[in-house]
């Protein structure tokens, strides 16, 4: 049998990278100097950064409810779920990089492409570390006080959450691949999904 | 009837959000090299920076004092009371942003009204958040464990707390149109207040 | 009888805030890239900012080791100690200007005094707040559940650590007047000094 | 007997700075402007960037790992082991410097040697930090409730897992005096290797 440890440290850890990396992101916004004496018209000039800041703020925030929503379900951690929820976190602290690359690159037309496919692929890798975590959950049934009986199918709930995220990815690198604009509003509104989607008191789960 | 979960996690990543976004606000602070020759003017000079970041400290003090009270008086936490707090720290990690721009243009003809009126449509933001937070508490009854009796007139305290901040940021927002200078200490007035109300023990709450 | 919470939220929140404060110092040691070619030089020619980082390093993991001891002692947490704790908070969130302020400017004759006496009325103010929280929770004896007996005289032992903080501070502020490098040394064993006393285990509170 | 207290705060201050830590290695990335026209390119430009991240964000990573273990088997903490855990979280703190100093200098002939030498002095000092943690807890058995029996042998575990990195850090660092790059990855592995091994189930700590 493996060694089991609470998921006390894991979540504050956890919460502690979530919360840094999505606070983080404002240091990205900022009005030049030169453009103070029009100033609406400078706030303006930077969609790009706020399409950019709220795209990945979404981002963090819907995979900070999934895993609000597994751990929940948790009673103890193993070594395994512990290692791969820190590739999460790898992928959730490199996320301000090409979040910034983003805001830089949108409204010109050589880099714009590069640098939302560029940002597609972390969001891809951040749905497929999720999915990772939550199977390496669902396999070890013995983290669960109740013996992995899934009572309320509560698992299977949080897996029709996630698991869609990945095709869905995949589908606007080839949209952000055609257009990259577009692309970008597309993450924007996988993220709003998975949102709206995770904490959905919906299916079997609906229970107090 | 919906799922419940317990305050704790969302208290712990509300609660780093708050603490950095409060604590970046000094990472805008500085003296510029070529005023190291005379240093006391220098950093008296940078007098709408310490403005701009007391300001916010106040403000995010101040969030945090209420959600502190109002965590405290809830025993579970359901999914819509988790995303409208998303919206809440999704303005509170955004403040730093307005804050740094205030700074930048106070003492800048052109740029103070822009910057101020800015500042403080992210204040009203926060103060309309938290009420929809507030709301969103108060209208399930069963996130307290007493079945929502709210004992003491808990919530209503908290609410009398925290509604006359709206009207009173759209009222300082007036003045800021008028004189922006003087609308930033309405702001700052504004931070202290709720900091001085919210935790007042008059009122029925007045228990230990 | 005043309102009482538990100390938890306000722990959370101010180790968030300590532990920030005291790893953003870091983002003020670099060294400019035309001394890359003679980079042991380099590295060494940043000494006032090493000094610097870790002056603030031990004062802040002093603060934090106060802190610790005096809530360990506490049940329960009134409005008037939350609020006292705010403005702790509020200079060790400011207290990475001044550092940075202090590295920036020693090694330069105009304005190495004005930077070290700057920062060290930051520590100064520092070590009054924390005497002030100490003080409101020694003035309601609710706070503790066993009724504010001091129980091995707890309080006195942290007193004792803390009160001498503020003559030392204006101590050494009156050396750095005079010779603003020996100032700085001087804050730096004033620092280590509270961090070995602080939770040093004589006295009557030596006991399991 | 020494004063005992709980781990909670010490566990969570460390989580916090570990936390920050890790989130703050990402501002250190980013592609200029002028290397926008050839995004790509630009991109891939900065891999001695990643290869530093990687490496410090593995380094903090087993880091917090071996923490994570050791606090859980502890009870109690002492003043001793309070104060030798400062001294770890200095280390780490100051960790984001010499990272970012080696993501400058890597492809920098003149500095690179120093700048690898540099960061494995880091690794070294803190390798030799979590050992005397580990110590400090090794030689007061009234830390763990048990009366410090360490059953299944969990602290000779640990210490299997920390001790060897220390002659592991001295070996790579003669690697990189010959060859910095190779020393670079070296540390890479080095860290790699502690995730692995510390939460290994295997040994006589292998129980639930």
């Amino acid at each position: 049998m493996t060694k089991h440890w609470s998921t006390d440290r894991t979540e504050a850890f956890s919460d502690g990278v979530f919360a840094i990396a999505i606070t983080l992101l404002v240091l990205d916004l900022h009005v030049p100097d030169d453009e103070l004496t029009n100033l609406w018209a400078g706030i303006a000039a930077q969609w790009p950064s706020y399409l950019a800041f709220v795209t990945s703020f979404a981002t963090i925030a819907g995979i900070w409810l999934v895993h609000h929503r597994l751990f929940a379900h948790m009673d103890f951690i193993n070594s395994t779920v512990i290692r791969i929820n820190l590739l999460l976190l790898l992928d959730v602290t490199f996320l301000p990089f090409p979040t910034r690359l983003m805001a830089q690159a949108l409204n010109n037309e050589d880099a714009e492409r590069a640098a939302v496919l560029f940002y597609g692929a972390t969001l891809l890798a951040s749905s497929l570390a999720l999915a990772a975590v939550w199977r390496a959950v669902a396999g070890d049934h013995s983290l669960v006080a109740s013996g992995g009986q899934d009572e309320g199918g509560e698992l299977k709930v949080i897996g029709r959450a996630i698991v869609p995220g990945i095709g869905l990815y995949v589908l606007a690198t080839g949209v952000a691949l055609v257009d990259p604009a577009v692309g970008v509003w597309a993450y924007f509104f996988i993220a709003l999904l998975l949102i709206v989607r995770v904490h959905n008191a919906d299916g079997p789960a609906a229970s107090s």
